[in-house]
């Protein structure tokens, strides 16, 4: 990343009367960056570049407001992880201050990569070119790798497009990860040859700090479609990290586990829509999976609004991202989340698959026939 | 990590009636591993011992009780990043469940390193043997390489014990963290040469994916005494790689930017102690940095009581390790916290250090007479 002149912005809503919500809105500039009271920062640059700027504050609802702070690209070293220390390192551990969005210029913008496919690439890869995707997971943790792969190749005959390992799977003595991920991908590969279509497996690679790249390596060579990631364990330029090697240019997905605190309070955190989609795609994701509303997750139906929204958004040359909403989803409500999702997205029903009939095929048919009633031969 | 039949136990608190938090419980025990209908969970090895236990069900007080739930060691993978998944992956998403306790047995602890140094250690590298230490970082952001070295010797010379970068400095083009740190680690040598002291001085090495090692190697090599990282933007399991590589092995204190949001819901995410002790000691830090009660931030007394616990608990033979309190802290406050703290702490102070008087040198002089007054030379 090259250092501009220019500066970011970055929206956070702050509980209080208007005196100390304005006086919190002041005292993130200085946290964020010098982290030193006011009267001690040197005149000059520090004091007029480095210290982040209210750039404007108004009224957002009973007792809360709106403060957009500007702060100075030099201050993030041009690097993401720094990036994520200056508009949330300190102040996550203050109260009454949630991020709401943010927006970077398109001089700094040109320095991510974002995502490699997006949504047109993903559609490109599977082919599905104007209709909601299809995704599954493989589980329960404690199957063989021959079993999971079982599960891959019905998956992959019922029709879904994206098999990807359930969360936990990792590199557990009942199913190691270089066996596990070989088989699957060869499943999803026998299955592909015989249906004709482009079902895409994804590999976990969720891992320890020196083990993430080299399975990100093997996955691939091992024939995986893509990948899922759980940044709140990893970091999130991890992720960003694997998305950007020219070398793995696989498909990335997000995956919300060890996340969900940051979203959990009311009046503090990061919001959705700036955790699972802008961040997620200024840290390379492809598609985003979180827990919808409705299921057994608590997130409500404005939470994934805003995720949607973040998946979505302008921001400069970086892709739009699918959103893929899971978590305890199941069939009978497919009808109303087509309506509120549209075509751009990825519906995750894992559990759900198995509970329809006795005919695991049969139910993946089900599912896709719900979701693409017009494309019953894709 | 090698797997051990055994099972660890996680003490979750979890908010509501008899009947609705034992359901929570129950449904954590599925959650976290087999992601799955119990239903639909096959008999067997599956279901007797993959599945979380309830090991313990009782009051914790009005609305809220308090779960020890059962893994077997075979869901993580053997895997510090797939243990942190295993105890709070997906549960992070939910509210009314926090993480009071993790308890593990000798069988799976031998196989952490934990701390290199920790509390013994680091007394044993400063000389400091049976008194409170005192820290103090450079700031603020803006400065030059050669103004935060000039700062770090008068540290040095004033007679601090660690001198750490801020957290914010990384590699901004005002301070390029090799120059930085060169600079810095030759002058609190040179202090040290003059004083016969043993002043350490702690990098940050917090950054992207693909820096962090580099960064450590180059401190190690230009002569810092220690390391700093921020674990909520690199990711746990990032620390505990340097931490363990015996080519770098040296004392890791954690900060805990970014981190904030797990222990600020009263109801969800991970408790103080926890996160800042247990975590961080199974993750290699040998001394937790966070904000003290009475300061800037809202932690109260308790809460800190409770980091306290965390650092210096019986965990195996996993080494106990500094409290590190900061933020926000002031020298008229040093004869209540010697009484909370006892000895085995590390006061953090940073900007109060410039407020007492216009001599820098003797502000640090004046905050180790107020801490170890009965060691005026040392």
């Amino acid at each position: 990343m090259n250092i501009s002149e220019e500066r970011f912005l970055v929206t956070y809503l702050i509980l209080g009367d208007k005196k100390s919500a304005y006086e919190k809105a002041d005292d993130i500039c200085l946290e964020q960056t010098v982290e030193f009271p006011r009267q001690l920062v040197p005149e000059g640059f520090i004091r007029d570049e480095i210290i982040g700027r209210i750039e404007s504050f108004e009224p957002a609802g009973a007792n809360q407001f709106k403060a957009v702070i500007s702060y100075a690209q030099e201050t993030t070293a041009g690097d993401f992880a720094q990036f994520l220390n200056v508009i949330f390192g300190n102040i996550s551990i203050k109260k009454g201050i949630k991020i709401s969005d943010i927006n970077l210029p398109d001089s700094i913008l040109k320095n991510f990569k974002g995502p490699r496919f997006g949504i047109t690439g993903l559609r490109n890869l599977t082919g599905i070119e104007n209709d909601p995707l299809l995704c599954t997971a493989l589980k329960p943790m404690g199957l063989s790798a021959g079993e999971l792969a079982e599960l891959a190749y019905q998956c992959a005959l019922g029709g879904i497009d994206f098999i990807k390992d359930d969360h936990g799977l990792t590199n557990q003595p009942s199913a190691p990860f270089k066996e596990r991920v070989s088989l699957c991908a060869r499943a999803v590969t026998k299955a592909n040859y015989k249906t004709g279509k482009k079902c895409i497996y994804i590999a976990n690679i969720t891992a320890s700090f020196d083990e993430i790249t080299g399975r990100a390596l093997f996955a691939k060579e091992a024939g995986a479609g893509g990948l899922m990631i759980s940044p709140g364990i990893t970091g999130l330029d991890a992720m960003k990290y694997i998305a950007g090697r020219n070398d793995i240019a696989l498909p990335v997905f997000t995956h919300p586990a060890f996340q969900g605190s940051f979203v959990m309070g009311d009046n503090f955190g990061i919001s959705h829509g700036v955790l699972f989609g802008q961040l997620a795609r200024l840290a390379g994701a492809d598609a985003s999976i979180y827990p919808n509303y409705g299921g057994r997750f608590p997130f409500t139906r404005e939470e994934c609004d805003d995720i949607k929204n973040g998946c979505y958004k302008k921001m400069g040359d970086i892709k739009r991202v699918f959103p893929c909403p899971g978590g305890g989803m199941n069939l009978d409500r497919v009808s109303e989340l087509l309506e509120f999702y549209d075509k751009d997205v990825i519906f995750l029903i894992g559990a759900g698959l198995f509970t329809h009939s006795p005919d695991f095929i049969e139910n993946c048919r089900y599912f896709k026939q719900l979701v693409r009633p017009n494309l019953t031969t894709a």
